[in-house]
């Protein structure tokens, strides 16, 4: 059981659909499918046909760079809100693609300050878009987007939003609010499987795009509306990969956004008492957390290796922290075809991790 | 039936194993699988270990992006032999990503002239790399790669050739003839499913490559092969792709590489003695033909949309001419898991269209 965060648990019908037939991408059974998987993610991000849909081959970071380098005029900056591993990703983007970054930064734990980017956006007139990712996989913190969806609009200035593992689990509310463009993927809380990620584009951010000389080809966003236009696509899609998003979309639709939100929340909430139970503290604090992912420290005398091991002889995966957090932490990630009872066989395989760490401990130092 | 320049027709063997279990990439079960794949490709490339493979989770322009951007040193030149679409778009990338272009040109139905490059070689000491599609796609002609890359290697300038279209079916030996990187595809000659790309690269580009700053996150060759070092991935692989890219490779391998060149011989033998019969004449010279793509001129009075909407009905899909051509030529190709026996049916369907076309037309001019 995969505990990682995505590629997910997917359905049956998921793994059934990708196996489905051969399809030349320039025959109309193609634009059709991707017009069908285009209105099921204009439904989920909740918003109108005016906003534009581009399916990339790839993977997320494919759709982040793609973001990144789409929106930002020749001699201007972006503004890059870096509190975890995905911030840093989009300012190392930028700066390969000849993009001056202007950062905020928080801790890995603190959400951005929405201060803090008022001031960057007051302090730095050429700042032409606001980069944030939503929901940090580095550590399950949801940094608040539309509070400087807000900021950023009262400005004029655009706000691309990373929700590549946000998307379709958190709340996201997009018209209105000054989210312009929202990178997401197939194979996390839409629970597909890898291969393809898109882009929604609002009808601002469409305008802009079309300002920017493009700093590559595959990435470059004007083509891709260019081409659904005359009803074809650039570039060979990952027909299969979108086979199995819509099959994933049509299962989200199927249960009701709000109800897979619940079934998230539930989901988490009994993690999280779980961990309690278990003395395990989230690195974040609750208001912050995401429905979906937890970083945790690390038990005393436990290595990450150790963990993981225990419990994938029971049959569960969970992932090791990012970067320097590797050491001390370890995550617990809960997305995908996931029912609450199945997480009750890895609370008791953790447990008895810990129970028998801690007995070796009793056992190793006696007073 | 797909008788267009891939996505190819795929085997129940392949389709079963794109619908494979799902899989965290983190965990030693991606590695062992990426590890096979990797293994699989060199047999097929015919090189050895030190020979890199580079998965990248995208189409075939996103390997030719990759192989663009990753070899040629800032301030240095990128020559492209330019002699139909796929050339050209070499260029555009290069432009984009900042590389000064040195073209070589031909006709769309002529080969690259080997001397072609060598002179322009001896005129820019500043070319840094060779850029060649082996089988240009938009007309089904080979490239004379191996003349090209003794030049350039006599030189010591590596070559990079785009074999999307012709890796697993043509002839293409590879150590010791100046050819470097080779970028392909899982979907069209391997017979594999759209999703993922990749990239064979000699030790002596391995090298190139590490001098050349990133102009890319997501196209960082040396990122790719530091995380292979540390048996993991930069990023999420299309996992389903890679299972079925194995399954293609395995069906390869079984089959025997030499016996799979000579079914594309074959076949394509059928297919150019009935296009004769039809009075239909690619091209292409039959010396510079490749295995598996024709461009053949659109019979008199018949439209591209007409003879594509006729012989779909009878359950064949062929390809339209890339750009200007698509007035006044079509594409068959015969490529993936089609037998002789199966083109049988489609040669029958074009011959209806023909007869109908001119009974039409002797009945419209009446002597």
């Amino acid at each position: 059981m995969l505990l990682n965060p995505g590629p997910a648990v997917t359905s049956d019908r998921v793994h059934r659909a990708i196996a489905g037939p051969d399809l030349c991408h320039r025959e109309p059974e193609y634009t059709d499918l991707f017009d069908r998987v285009r209105r099921k993610l204009l439904v989920v991000g909740g918003v109108g046909d005016d906003w534009a849909v581009v399916l990339i081959a790839g993977s997320g970071t494919a759709a982040m760079e793609a973001m990144t380098g789409g929106f930002v005029r020749p001699g201007r900056r972006l503004l890059v809100c870096q509190n975890g591993i995905y911030g840093e990703r989009i300012a190392t983007i930028a700066r390969r693609l000849g993009i001056e970054v202007a950062p905020v930064t928080a801790a890995h734990t603190e959400p951005i300050e929405p201060a803090a980017v008022a001031a960057a956006l007051d302090a730095h007139p050429a700042i032409d878009a606001v980069a944030v990712i939503h929901h940090e996989t580095t550590t399950g913190l949801l940094n608040p987007v539309h509070e400087i969806g807000a900021i950023a609009d009262a400005r004029g200035v655009p706000v691309l939003v990373d929700a590549i593992s946000s998307f379709g689990a958190e709340e996201l509310p997009l018209p209105g609010t000054g989210l312009d463009v929202i990178a997401g993927t197939s194979n996390k809380c839409l629970h597909g499987l890898p291969g393809v990620a898109f882009l929604l584009v609002s009808p601002r951010a469409q305008a802009r795009a079309a300002e920017v000389p493009p700093r590559s080809l595959y990435f470059d966003i004007p083509n891709y509306l260019r081409a659904q236009e005359r009803r074809t696509v650039p570039f060979t899609p990952a027909v299969p990969a979108i086979y199995a998003l819509e099959a994933a979309l049509d299962e989200l639709l199927d249960q009701g956004i709000d109800r897979r939100r619940a079934h998230y929340r539930e989901r988490m909430a009994y993690l999280d008492r779980e961990f309690a139970r278990l003395g395990l503290e989230p690195v974040v604090a609750p208001r912050d957390r995401s429905g979906s992912v937890r970083s945790l420290p690390l038990p005393a005398d436990v290595g990450f290796e150790e963990l993981h091991d225990a419990v994938k002889r029971d049959g569960y995966v969970v992932y090791a922290g990012l970067g320097q957090a590797a050491a001390t932490s370890f995550r617990v990630c809960a997305l995908g075809n996931l029912e609450i009872g199945a997480l009750e066989g890895f609370i008791a395989s953790l447990e008895r991790v810990l129970v028998a760490r801690r007995a070796g401990r009793e056992a190793a130092s006696p007073r």
